[in-house]
């Protein structure tokens, strides 16, 4: 926590658009080192006259679902991370906030963590990074954007200053223990993303990270294919690569195409107010809305507090360029005409707080959608969402909007790469072993079966799963007992407070509600002093259901009266018996009982 | 209850192919006095020699929601009712189990009732019928398998003999007060659908009800286009038409197009056992996988408790042709080869209790899932449904088997018409008003786009609401006051005894669970005698927040010592508040707080 340490870090966001770079840890491409270094892959890889260690996989999340991706690589003493994201809760886990990964692997082994790498600064990547670090604090790398949102997100944990931050280019190398991991360009929906060449003494692994190819991106350069073709040539021991879109047919689109559909749309607008909801992070879909909105005489306005966050940061670092005066503070909207002005909202996946979802609900403060709106929702429900978004769109119209959605136009895009992308990557890559990752189960088994078309032999490439840790040799890939991997729950500030218990008491309770009798005994006597009692909460509306509520009395009096002995747990457990029978008989619904016997 | 009346309803089912028919009230198309009544049609809506009421529609269920259809239509002393579904309640519905129609408006005008007339036996258009029957018991009017589905609904509420079913088949009119309703074949996912042509004095209003156009459909002929395009030519009021697929472009495909993908699958999947998941009303599919199992030799199988209900009733009514001996006990299948068997089961949907479900997580009691399972998903997830979905298809990929889902291959088709379709429909009616129905908002106004490009004048266009009520003559459609509609709903037996209120507290508990605050006070001292304790479910495992609990604990004995008064509310009261206090300063959650005192 000292202010030195913060100094620096701050500093840092000051020097736009210069990266901070501990040098002894880079070397750049094409150095003679990495001539070197190249030998050495070879060598590993076609050769074996120098019988080097295995590498082992770890495997924490980002396996059988969406999020929390978080993979460990070990050789010899040295382990390095790539990732560390959270996922969104599955509606079952009732009240959790966050789920993160189980960091119990990296405590036991945290001596030989030299440090974590970054792919691109979506939560499914950074989201868990503050939990971990609080934990373990290992440096931490990352390119220029990533590291900027990183440290947001450190800042609101107040941990900013304790930690390790460290800028990496795109097409550098950063040493960690006996890894070189090498940051490779690549195509996605935020800026800055990148995949790896992990080198070690073992061979060379190549993490693709999230990635698509973009021929013609808003900025940044199509993705380093022909570096990824490199390493193929040289020799590439095992491939992980993004499994996401492994299901569609085709090539996704570019992320001009929306642009286009954008210059479309404003026109057809005409004289009403835009309003277009979109990630937070996708900048260069912001940068699109921006140019559009300038082009056509137009303000930009910004509303969701993610978003002036990501927008803010972009902006300082020179990832997103901003035209002087265009945009305007959101409480300024009023002194525009309707025709002089574009809203970028978030809320695209209709979540209940958004301000999208605030706007169709009339409960924004700043915002009241008419019938001279033009809202454009820029992006694919999330599989799980459509029918949040739906209502979102249902309740935009009702208030008169026109609403352009997915189905109507391209307004969106996909970040991931799909099959014929995918085959290319493979193709490229070249790999001896091949891992799909980051997706469910249907996605990384398309993903092997492109791979197996395209010759890959079906024992070098190994579905895994959570937990799974693999050994991968010159000549083997196989499965060792697995680590520990799982989900934690945040809820509030509690991390790992709230478990399988405590969710299967709050999917009770949320189903058929509580019934809490409660009783008072003399505990010399053993004679009913007071009660019992019936509360309930969340089970009928209790002044309509008196007769029950009495009957339950009654059912609980007699149940305390007809027991004998003098065990309280007898009791209770009559009690509760008793009246859970009842209440089943009379509405065919289980709630909660609880019986709570007070001594005297 | 009498035992007559049942046997004549049971009768009824016996009577294979025959159906029911009170004689009275049905006349068959091109008699004398169907001509008279066209003259009556024609001169309403033509001419206005003599005035005619108003006819009147108030709408109870299925706009802006899918589900619980129930429309009323009123023509002076007269009032028939066209459906009664139910809907699935939406996630924030805690604990329900069905929702149904409000039947407040039906209650209130039930001496006026003639009847009600139904479309077809989906759930959403005839699962609410039992409740509403308990409430108002008036006459049934539905085809045959309609009548048969409605019959097996009615046995489990033990009303059946209590209730006046009728069976009309498609093409014959029914006299219901001063309405004539004439039911006309349509072509949907299940058979024998129908649409209506409701004919009174006021004009000819028609209602699609759900409805494709299938030119080749497995069994029932086409749709009766030609009668649509007579009644368009004889003039029509009003038209109702369904919205769901409004969306869509083009036209939806034949059933028959999933036939051609089964065969061509069942022959992919080799030796392998096949699974087929679909709905299980969807008679025609269930038709054609019996057909190819046939065809290649394997016998069929059924798994799920609706399905086999459904199947039975169909072969019963002759709706489903099942040559002798394919269809085997679900027990008997371990003594067939996989290559000789097709498991058709429920569950194409991901619900948690079906039978696929059950399959995929390894918790099926006679089917277990393997490598030489071949699976075929014969259904697209409905909106909301895509996660749970793909949870069973990860789960079954997981076991081994092949899953065949909708991106894939043609193994769903829509039992809903799509942009031409609509249109064509708009065409032949030519309907002077026009009202969409059955959809969500987007789709209503989707609809009304529509029609608005053929022409249709816009203000003779309503987009309504649950609750509105339209009123129509000759020359104007205007909407009056609002009826009192909405959601009621069904939990175990109780049927709108949780409301709001209720819901409302188990999000509350669903979210952060409740600490339960007792103590007991003497009510002559007013001094402490027992307590506080402090109890919480779904809150946090208590055994790893003892800390928290005690603090609880001394901060609610605080709350009572500190409080002066000897208002019980006031102790309460401070107790809540500073336990809750707490509570969200050491764990930023919210839990229900209760407090309860006792008196000695």
């Amino acid at each position: 926590m000292s202010e030195k340490k913060t100094s620096i870090t701050h500093k840092e966001n000051k020097n736009q658009g210069k990266a901070k770079k501990a040098q002894r840890f880079y070397y750049k491409k094409k150095t003679k080192k990495q001539t070197s270094e190249k030998n050495l892959s070879k060598k590993t890889s076609n050769t074996s006259s120098v019988k080097a260690s295995p590498i082992r996989i770890a495997f924490l999340g980002g396996l059988n679902e969406v999020g929390k991706n978080m993979t460990v690589f070990e050789y010899e003493d040295s382990m390095i991370i790539v990732d560390c994201g959270l996922a969104f809760p599955d509606e079952d886990m009732l009240g959790i906030d966050l789920v993160i990964p189980d960091f119990n692997f990296i405590e036991k082994n945290h001596e030989k963590i030299k440090g974590i790498v970054i792919t691109h600064g979506h939560e499914d990547h950074i989201g868990a990074l503050a939990y971990l670090l609080k934990t373990v604090n290992v440096p931490v790398y990352g390119t220029r954007l990533t590291i900027g949102l990183i440290q947001g997100k450190l800042k609101e944990h107040n941990i900013l200053n304790k930690c390790k931050l460290n800028t990496v280019n795109p097409g550098e190398t950063v040493k960690l223990g006996k890894f070189n991991v090498e940051f490779i360009h690549v195509n996605h929906s935020i800026p800055d993303a990148v995949g790896f060449a992990i080198k070690c003494a073992g061979g060379t692994i190549v993490h693709t990270g999230d990635f698509k190819i973009d021929s013609t991106p808003i900025d940044g350069g199509m993705i380093d294919l022909a570096r990824f073709a490199q390493l193929g040539n040289e020799g590439v021991l095992c491939f992980l690569a993004d499994s996401t879109n492994a299901e569609r047919p085709g090539y996704t689109e570019s992320e001009r195409k929306v642009g286009e559909s954008f210059e479309l749309l404003f026109r057809k607008a005409g004289n009403r107010r835009i309003i277009v909801a979109t990630f937070a992070s996708n900048i260069h879909r912001v940068q699109q809305i921006i140019n559009v909105a300038e082009a056509l005489g137009r303000k930009v306005a910004l509303s969701g507090r993610s978003l002036e966050n990501v927008v803010a940061i972009s902006r300082e670092l020179g990832y997103l360029k901003v035209p002087d005066g265009i945009i305007i503070d959101l409480d300024l909207i009023n002194k525009y005409s309707p025709h002089e002005l574009v809203i970028i909202t978030t809320g695209s996946q209709g979540e209940p707080m958004s301000a999208l979802t605030r706007m169709a609900l009339s409960d924004h403060r700043k915002v009241a959608i008419t019938p001279n709106d033009y809202v454009i929702i820029s992006a694919t429900p999330i599989p799980g969402n459509e029918k949040t978004v739906g209502k979102v769109i249902n309740e935009l119209l009702k208030l008169g909007a026109e609403v352009v959605y997915e189905k109507m136009y391209d307004v969106h895009v996909s970040g991931h790469a799909c099959r014929e992308e995918l085959k290319l990557m493979l193709g490229l890559v070249k790999p001896k072993f091949f891992i799909p990752v980051h997706g469910e189960q249907k996605h990384l088994q398309k993903h092997a079966q492109l791979a197996y078309s395209m010759g890959v032999d079906k024992k070098n490439v190994a579905i895994v799963d959570n937990g799974s840790y693999i050994e991968l040799t010159n000549d083997k890939i196989k499965k060792l007992p697995s680590v520990q991997a799982g989900k934690v729950f945040v809820d509030g500030i509690g991390v790992g407070d709230v478990g399988s218990i405590v969710i299967r008491d709050r999917k009770h309770l949320a189903e058929d509600g509580i019934i809490i009798v409660v009783f008072a005994i003399d505990c010399v006597t053993c004679d009913l002093v007071s009660g019992p009692e019936i509360f309930s909460r969340g089970f009928v509306f209790v002044k309509e259901a008196e007769g029950l509520i009495e009957e339950a009395r009654k059912t609980a009096y007699d149940a305390i009266m007809k027991t004998n002995d003098k065990n309280w747990n007898s009791i209770k457990n009559r009690v509760r018996d008793d009246v859970s029978k009842l209440m089943y008989e009379r509405t065919k619904r289980n709630p909660m009982i609880l019986p709570i016997l007070m001594e005297i």
